[in-house]
């Protein structure tokens, strides 16, 4: 069995001992190479920022395993015929629910006031308890779910919404349209979580940043595009929104002359929210090779016409 | 039934209409009163920066409650006789959890060099999981086991250590002298959550100081006093100790001039984390005089000897 490595050497670096130690556990003998005649490639291990652009000579190719949980970078290429799936990796999702959790509790307490206090203001104003903190997640896919409940779980009152309806023991759960301006209204601090689709592009524009509460908190470790910028750069000028922490855009790295850098009420972290463990996201892809070869079902398998 | 409020006028101001109303959801038919004859009063309700000192003449008092859960500074007090007990509030309790889960997963996140970046930097160098970040928690009283309780479910791996042994599900519990230095060596994060007894009197000192990693956070939202301030000085100024969250202080407000306000390495916060919140505190209140009038045993009562 041969499997491309098709990634920048950064990543390379990341994986080179992980992938042959999953593959093994797994059973996997296979050659893990870093280049291949496309005629000769049992399965492409793929990060969506790579230069490998058409799949078309890949005939023989079984499954597309993309290292990012992202995929609208290669969902519409027309060349990708072959099975593609998404990461999910157990790494990625607690990572992502200490960065929300974190940033929410940060917004929550109000701890940038006191990490930075030059004038050394003491004034003992104790924060509302959670319970009287609505936050409203935007997507609640795996990582989405686990965000939900890490918070639901620390006392506050959570609303989640999805594209379509959902149950979640202990989580307000809204879907739709119209569901999407009851979840948005009145929120404290709103969580984006959602892929990046042609529905989502831009889904949080003028009119949706004005339904949470006056100077809510928006949280941004989604995608960058989910958010229309310059409306938002609008509603932290008003004050109708009163801190976005933002963690992907739409160029990255963020460029320096960026207003997002310069303005008091945002803050930048460098993507690091979604960070793929190498260790753990290399078990998961020996699994779905080891799946495949066994004729069963992929997990994390993309839906080409949902985009995610 | 007579009940003194003997705190200052700003807790007055907080309970004034929360106490009545727990009362009344009691059954409790009372006076609530700021003053009376000391031979008069049934309960006194009591604030421990409060100007009364002599309780020898409240003859008929059957209980002093504590609005506090710290009594340090009343419990050698040789006029109190009467059962004095602390105040233990689901609501500080929950402001305790948020606050120590906050400021771990601040340190544990690095989001210090985010919300300060005038660079711009952007370096994409993802935190280790909370799996391998250790946690240790001095103090596993009724707010050290919530807290120690909240982090372990977030993923950290947490240490507790307490006077007398206990045994807590999913927490590594040490307990005595030769559990304390075993508690604090390797931690990268730890949490002073001790009552202010003449045994944890400077507990953190120069030699226990060196226990934890190097460039461990030290978080403390117990009691001012179970730091020897100089040693934490010295140990930020080397390095061994990287940085210290402060909640609590020997005085209060701390002093314009102290080095803590000026150290690069400190953040301080101004007592906000063990806030008692007046609607649920006036229920504990309430129930403990329904318990006293009923002949039964109060609930957080005072050990003398102990301290707490």
């Amino acid at each position: 069995m041969k499997i491309l490595f098709s990634a920048p050497e950064k990543d390379w670096a990341d994986y080179r001992e992980v992938l042959p130690a999953a593959l093994s556990e797994a059973g996997i003998a296979a050659d893990l190479v870093r280049e291949a005649a496309p005629g000769t490639v049992d399965y492409i291990i793929y990060a969506p920022n790579d230069t490998l652009r058409d799949f078309g000579p890949y005939t023989r190719t079984r499954a597309v395993l993309s290292l990012w949980a992202g995929v609208e970078r290669i969902v519409g290429n027309a060349t990708l015929t072959q099975p593609l799936t998404r990461m999910v990796d157990a790494g990625l999702e607690r990572g992502m629910v200490e960065y929300v959790t974190g940033h929410v509790l940060r917004h929550h307490l109000g701890l940038d006031a006191h990490v930075t206090n030059p004038a050394r203001r003491w004034h003992p104003a104790p924060p509302p308890l959670a319970a009287d903190r609505p936050v409203t997640l935007l997507g609640l896919g795996a990582l989405g779910r686990a965000c939900a409940e890490a918070l639901a779980g620390l006392g506050f009152p959570v609303t989640g919404w999805s594209r379509t309806a959902k149950a979640i023991n202990g989580i307000r759960c809204l879907s739709g349209e119209e569901g999407l301006a009851k979840a948005l209204r009145g929120a404290q601090i709103v969580v984006a979580l959602l892929p990046l689709t042609p529905r989502t592009e831009n889904l949080l524009d003028a009119d949706r940043l004005a339904l949470p509460a006056r100077g809510a908190a928006l949280i941004n470790p989604g995608r960058g595009a989910l958010i229309d910028d310059d409306a938002l750069l609008s509603a932290l000028d008003a004050g109708r929104i009163g801190h976005a922490t933002l963690d992907v855009f739409r160029t990255e790295p963020l460029p320096r002359d960026h207003p997002y850098w310069a303005h008091a009420r945002v803050t930048v972290t460098p993507h690091v929210a979604s960070a793929t463990r190498p260790a753990t996201a290399a078990r998961v892809i020996a699994e779905n090779i080891q799946r495949s070869e066994a004729g069963e079902p992929l997990l994390h398998l993309v839906d080409r016409a949902r985009g995610y």
